[in-house]
């Protein structure tokens, strides 16, 4: 076979077999094709696209061109949870020991990785003594156990998936759903999943910026669930205000705990409740999507789930007092109100530029080697529909540090007041199949 | 400036500027831009084209890449000829000492090149004693005297062009209109031509398969050549069948001679008449085309033409008794008749299979290291539309093996013989601005 025949294939809208995809993924992982092959046939993806059978065929190639987790001494069937990213994004932290505490088996593995704010990992770590390497063995006891774990994501997976993702980043092909689609599920599957439930972003802060191509990517996505044996389900919502009020490290963890006590963001917690619902059915915890609800509504309204929480973290050697005082992680030196500059109803608070901003303050990572300050963030008040008056604070701004102008800048641009209420959506849609 | 960001531009449908393609060969040719990025970008131009502005920036800078040869101490306008290729093509070989012949100065650096037979310079070097190497003065002296000479291309002409194409012909880029007419404009205007006439062939043999491929071709580089300063006309000539009777080195050069002589096939002898009239006028040696082939008619029936074509081999330090002894030159061990197994009209004559054969002979390279057998090839005795009689002679083997095998295997496959006489057009648009 050579790689020169498998482009031009693709550039004349030919179909690849799987055996043709199997060599390439194979010999790319090897380094025994070139990038400039490899950049060539992306970019001819990105114009074809790729039929369900060949995005399922390097779909699978991916998944197995590194290490795949063995997870089958966990007894259930394990549910793997994915979302495309979005800003002062909580879900995990509350999904995890919510849908847990019902009986689903959550074996996580989370990547760091760069963003506005940081991985779950990173928000787990702001937990004074919280462990994410845990050796193979307890973290298996500990899901046979207590239903849940989380640890950090071993070097070796999908390595072809890796080699890729690098090469589409500087070749402006990172944008094709067929290979956003592979690359996900690949992941996924490598990391030992069963089934999986998916969080398709839209909007301005997301990576889809429209609806439709959403939509095609959550169906691309179950399609390849199905026809890779792992049941897939996807939820797609919006993003274009941050979900939930908090964005920033520690101050996420405080609202997963208080999302957990019930008391949290109205926003985040039905997202939670969605997708957990998913995540029970495909664990066949529940027969349907509405007896899947009820049953973590009681759990969390029983304070189960906010027990299990408590419950991850004292496993994984972390101080499990901050379930109860959960402020004594707002740490940061000043907390200054954002005011609002007149009255009338919050029209438009732009997702990804406040997740610039608090990345400015220290909350997320440009590159691999910055470290991220767990305290600084931002705190919402008032979300897109809410009613606000001059001089009422919009937001906290928690910093280290004084020098606040390029954050105010940014919020000064990226807020605005209008006459009139408007309603942003949630969720839009909800693809089973 | 970021090549992600021009990539992406391009992949957008985006138009490129000036300083935006500039960057783009001065950094690539100087290996500060990867081929990884590079390929994605030819690939996008594969699908989005290039506007005429595009394309002209993109020969500009390719030109200016590397050396570009001064021919301003060589008096009158120096038109160049470029054919994107064939089968049999000997016109450069009759075309030069003709249009010489009535005052058009030839100062032509050819290549070798990889194909069926050897470049020009190959068969230029079947004449015993023949120089393509001379001193630049030399070859400057040469054509101010007798308005000819062929030397060996310059090693550091469009570097970029050559970067580019050694990628592109391992990314299934080389297929795309604005990439091939501005890799063979960039050439002509780094070897110093003030005009350029082109021959763009079409149909199997040939770069451009269809006939709507090679005219968008052509009014591309006729376009490219108005907005380079360089006026240039095409012609569209078909290559389903070879041009002429011959294919081979040596039987190449005999054909030339014949054909110098008037006694040449009649379809070479008509190509280098419209290719030789739009020199001509571009030379400013003749006002319009009739009255330029008008002078080259009686250049070539005068004697004058082949006279100038001794002159030429004679200031190269060749052999110039070819000129009246030319079957000296065909020194093939064997002339094998390859002879026709029915009666009826030759329909069929594969032009870039019958090249394929006369490469297997030894006639061509399919790497750069290998050595050209100068002696052996092809001589066609039928054309399509002629008529043959069952066991007669429709080609002459000419070889120094006798091991034919898969020569005959290939001709037998690409010969056909029908019932009815069809008739191949030979040049299908001659096309001015």
């Amino acid at each position: 076979m050579r790689m020169v025949d498998l482009i031009e294939k693709k550039r004349d809208g030919g179909q690849l077999t799987t055996e043709e995809i199997n060599w390439f993924v194979t010999n790319y992982t090897q380094d025994e094709i070139p990038d400039y092959q490899v950049s060539a046939f992306l970019m001819a993806v990105f114009y074809e696209d790729m039929s369900d059978e060949e995005i399922t065929a390097l779909t699978l190639a991916m998944a197995h061109s590194g290490e795949v987790i063995d997870l089958s001494s966990i007894e259930g069937i394990k549910v793997d949870k994915h979302s495309t990213g979005g800003v002062g994004d909580t879900t995990t932290l509350v999904l995890a020991p919510l849908v847990a505490s019902v009986g689903v088996p959550v074996a996580k593995m989370s990547g760091r990785g760069l963003g506005y704010t940081g991985g779950t990992l990173d928000k787990l770590e702001a937990i004074p003594g919280f462990q994410i390497e845990l050796p193979e063995e307890e973290f298996t006891r500990l899901v046979n156990q207590s239903h849940v774990a989380i640890i950090g994501q071993s070097g070796n997976l999908a390595p072809a998936d890796k080699k890729l993702y690098a090469l589409r980043d500087v070749t402006a092909t990172v944008n094709s759903i067929p290979l956003i689609a592979s690359s996900i599920m690949s992941k996924k599957i490598a990391a030992g999943a069963d089934a999986i439930v998916l969080d398709v972003t839209t909007g301005d802060g997301a990576f889809m910026k429209k609806l439709s191509d959403a939509r095609r990517l959550a169906k691309t996505m179950v399609r390849i669930g199905a026809l890779t044996n792992r049941q897939t389900m996807a939820i797609i919502s919006d993003m274009i205000q941050p979900l939930g009020e908090a964005i920033g490290n520690s101050l996420e963890v405080v609202e997963a705990i208080e999302t957990l006590q019930g008391k949290g963001p109205a926003d985040l917690l039905e997202m939670c409740y969605v997708l957990g619902s998913q995540m029970v059915v495909l664990a066949k915890k529940a027969p349907d999507l509405d007896q899947a609800r009820k049953l973590l509504e009681e759990a969390l309204e029983s304070g189960k789930a906010l027990a299990k929480f408590r419950e991850m973290i004292r496993n994984q050697g972390g101080d499990d007092t901050v379930v109860d005082h959960p402020q004594s992680l707002l740490t940061a030196k000043y907390e200054q109100p954002f005011l609002a500059k007149k009255s009338g109803y919050v029209t438009k608070l732009v997702a990804n530029e406040l997740g610039i901003a608090a990345m400015l303050l220290g909350a997320g990572r440009r590159t691999k080697e910055e470290e991220i300050d767990y305290a600084v963030g931002l705190k919402l008040h008032k979300k897109v529909g809410d009613k606000v008056t001059e001089g009422e604070p919009l937001l906290t701004i928690y910093s280290n540090d004084l020098e606040l102008n390029e954050v105010e800048r940014i919020l000064e641009k990226n807020i605005e007041i209008g006459e009139v209420a408007v309603e942003l959506p949630l969720i839009h849609e909800i693809i089973t199949e």
